[in-house]
C-alpha cells in the first residue's frame, strides 16, 4: 500500500448522480470475486447475458460466470473477437439472436466484462433488446474504467464513422477491480494513464499534482494508487456528465480535451498505428500549445504535461504526417460547427475553456512545432 | 360534416403527457399541407431525413418534401419498399448508411411518414443515429394514426422475433390528417377500426356507444367522425400510456386487450392471412368469450362487439385451426409469466382487468366457441 493512500485498498465507491438514472461503481483490488453478490445486491437477476471479448474472457469469464451463477442466476454467455471491428452492426445482430436464442426477455440482465469495446457493443444490445434491458459494466481496461464507466455513451461503428449508431444507456453499477489491470499489456495500461493526465488538466490542479508525485508507482500498477486514480477520475467524469447528460449544453465537451487533435491523428496515422491514449497524449500537447499561442496558457504547464506523459513512457512528439489531411480531419470534428474550429483550450492546469473560431493556421502551427525535429 | 360532430373539422390537439417527452398530436382534415410551419413551430429544424416508403411516398413525399424545404430545410428523402419485411436489421443500417452519406448530424431531425411499419423504423432509426435524433411522426394508416402515434415504441424484427429490437423514444410532434385515409386500402381502413373499438372496450363506454351509433359515417370515412376517433383513441391510449411508459408496471398490458389470441392467430394461420386489426377483431372476441366462461362479463356485451365488429367488415368467427398449434403459440406470449397464460379479461363495456392462471383449456374453450359450425 501507498503511504500516501492509507486504507485505499479496502473498496470504494464512486457515485454517479442522474436523477432516476443514478449508479454507483464499486472500485477495489479483487473485488470481482463479489461479482454475483453485487449484482444481486442491487437489482433482481434470474438471467444474465454475459457478454466479453476473446482476451478478456480468458482470464476472467469463468470465475466471473461462476460467481454469478453461485447466486441463482442463469448466464448465458456470448463471445465476441477482441477488437474494434467487433463494434459492428453484424455482430450486434448476431449477439441480439444468440441472446434471443437462449431465451432473453426484457427482465434478462446485460453484463459487459471487457474494455470499451465490448463496453460499448454491450450496452448497445442491452439498450435495444426488448426496447432495453438492466445493464452492468466490469470494465478490465484502464481506459475503460476511467472513461466509458461513466457516461452512458453506447454504440457500434458502420464502415464509415465511428460510434456513430448508438444510445446513452446508463448502467445500473459497474464493477471495477484494479487487480484485472494486471493482465492488460503495458502498452494499453499505460496508453489508458494519458486519460487520467486529461482529468487533472482540465478540472483539478491538486490530482495532476498526486499525479506527478506518483509516477513510480503508477507504473508498478500499486493498487492502492490505482484505485485513488480511478475513483477520482471517475468522480470528476461523473461531475461533468451529470451536469450535461446527453450533450446538450457543451459542457461535456471539456472532456474532449486533446481529442481533435488525437482524432486526426488517429485517423491520418490510419487506426491502429496510435493506441488511444497515446494520441490523446499528443493531442493535449498541441491543444496546450495552441492555447499559448492563444495567450491564455503557459510555457511551463505545458512543459509539466509533456514531462509527466513522458515519465509515463507515452508519445508526447507529433508525427509528421500531412497538414493538409491533418486539417481535413480536424474539420470532420463533431465539435466543428459551420465549417469553424472549436478546441478545448487550457488556460491553466485544472482549467480548460470551449474556444469557437480558431484559425485553422494557428491549429496547424500548434501541430506543427510539436514535431521533434523540423530540420530531419 | 356530421350532425353529431358540429365543428369537428377544426384542427384539434391531443396532448400526450410524458414529463419532459411530452408533446402534442396535432389531428386536421388536409393538415399536411401545413407541415413544414407545424415542424418548425415545434423545433429548429434545418435538416430533415424524410423517411417513407413506396406506397404512401408515391401520393405524400413530394408535397411533404415541398412543404418543408419551402421552411429554408434541407431534407433527405428515404425510401423502403413496403411491408413489414422492411422492419429489418439490413434496412435499418442502409438507412443508417444513407443518412451519413447525406451528412446526417446531431442537430438532423427524422420525420417518419408512413404507416406502422415506417413509423417503427424509422423512429428506431432516430434513436439509435448519433445516439439519438428528434422525431417526428405523420402517420398514414389508420392503424398508425390510433396507435404508433401515442406510445413511443419503435423497433425493429429479427427473423425469430418481431419488435424484438428497439426502444422507447418519444416523438417531438405527430401529425395526423384525416384527408390522407382516402388513399388508404379498404381492408386495411376497416382493420383500424377494430383497434378504435379496442380504446371503447377496455376504457371508455361512452366512446363505444358513439361508435355504434356512427357506423354509416365511419364506412364513408367521413372526416369529422374520424377525426373524433382518432382524437379520442389517441387520448385514451395518451391516458394508458402517462401511467406506465416503459411498460414496468404492468398498467399499459391493457392495451394488449384481444391481442394473446390476436397474435396466437397470426402466428398459426401464418403472417399476411389476417391484417392485425382483422386478428384483433377475432381476438376480442375470444377474450369476451374467456371473460363469459370466468363468470366477469356477460354475453350481451359480447354481442354487442360482435355486432359493431360485423358491422364494420370485420372477422367476427374464430377460424378451425390446430388448437394445439394456438395453444402453444399463447404460451409464447409475451405477457406469459413462469408459463402461466394471462389475459386481458372485459369486466364490462369499458372495463377491462389483467387475469392471471387462466387455466389453457378454458382459453381453448373460449377460443374453439367462435368457430362459426362445427359440425362442417
Amino acid at each position: 500500500m501507498s503511504a500516501a493512500n492509507p486504507g485505499a485498498t479496502s473498496p470504494q465507491t464512486v457515485h454517479v448522480p442522474l436523477g432516476d438514472r443514478s449508479y454507483d461503481i464499486s472500485i477495489g483490488n479483487g473485488n470481482l470475486a463479489e461479482v454475483g453478490r453485487w449484482v444481486t445486491s442491487l437489482r433482481k437477476v434470474t438471467h444474465v447475458v454475459l457478454i466479453s471479448d476473446g482476451n478478456v474472457a480468458k482470464y476472467y469469464q469463468q470465475p466471473v460466470e461462476d460467481a454469478i451463477a453461485a447466486e441463482g442466476i442463469r448466464v448465458t454467455s456470448l463471445g465476441v473477437p477482441a477488437g474494434e471491428q467487433s463494434k459492428s452492426v453484424p455482430t450486434a445482430q448476431s449477439l441480439w439472436e444468440a441472446a434471443l436464442a437462449d431465451r432473453v426477455d426484457r427482465k434478462s440482465t446485460v453484463v459487459a466484462l471487457g474494455g470499451g469495446v465490448v463496453g460499448d457493443l454491450a450496452g448497445f444490445v442491452a439498450a435495444t433488446m426488448t426496447r432495453g434491458l438492466d445493464f452492468f459494466q466490469i470494465p478490465t481496461s484502464l481506459l475503460a474504467q476511467v472513461d466509458s464507466s461513466v457516461g452512458g455513451k453506447v454504440g457500434i461503428n458502420l464502415p464509415s464513422a465511428k460510434n456513430i449508431v448508438g444510445a446513452f444507456w446508463q448502467p445500473k453499477g459497474v464493477l471495477i477491480d484494479t487487480a484485472v489491470l494486471k493482465t492488460l499489456p503495458r502498452r494499453e495500461y499505460l496508453s489508458g494513464l494519458a486519460e487520467v493526465i486529461k482529468y487533472g488538466v482540465i478540472l483539478d490542479a491538486d490530482f495532476f499534482a498526486y499525479l506527478e508525485a506518483n509516477v513510480q508507482p503508477m507504473l508498478n500498477r500499486d493498487p492502492a494508487v490505482l484505485q485513488k486514480i480511478i475513483a477520482r477520475s471517475c468522480e470528476l467524469k461523473a461531475q461533468v456528465v451529470a451536469e450535461d447528460e446527453t450533450e446538450t449544453t457543451g459542457l461535456r465537451a471539456i472532456l474532449n480535451y486533446g481529442h481533435t487533435f488525437c482524432h486526426a491523428l488517429e485517423t491520418v496515422s490510419g487506426y491502429g498505428e496510435y493506441l488511444h491514449g497515446e494520441a490523446v497524449s499528443v493531442g493535449m500537447l498541441c491543444a496546450s500549445r495552441l492555447g499559448e499561442k492563444l495567450g491564455v496558457f503557459d510555457a511551463e504547464s505545458t512543459q509539466r504535461q509533456a514531462k509527466l506523459l513522458s515519465a509515463l513512457e507515452l508519445p508526447v512528439a507529433t508525427p509528421k504526417l500531412s497538414e493538409t489531411a491533418i486539417l481535413s480531419a480536424m474539420q470532420r470534428d463533431k465539435k466543428v460547427e459551420h465549417g469553424k474550429l472549436r478546441f478545448i483550450v487550457p488556460h491553466a492546469i485544472g482549467k480548460v475553456v470551449l474556444t469557437p473560431d480558431v484559425p485553422s493556421e494557428m491549429a496547424l502551427a500548434a501541430w506543427r512545432e510539436g514535431i521533434e525535429d523540423e530540420s530531419a
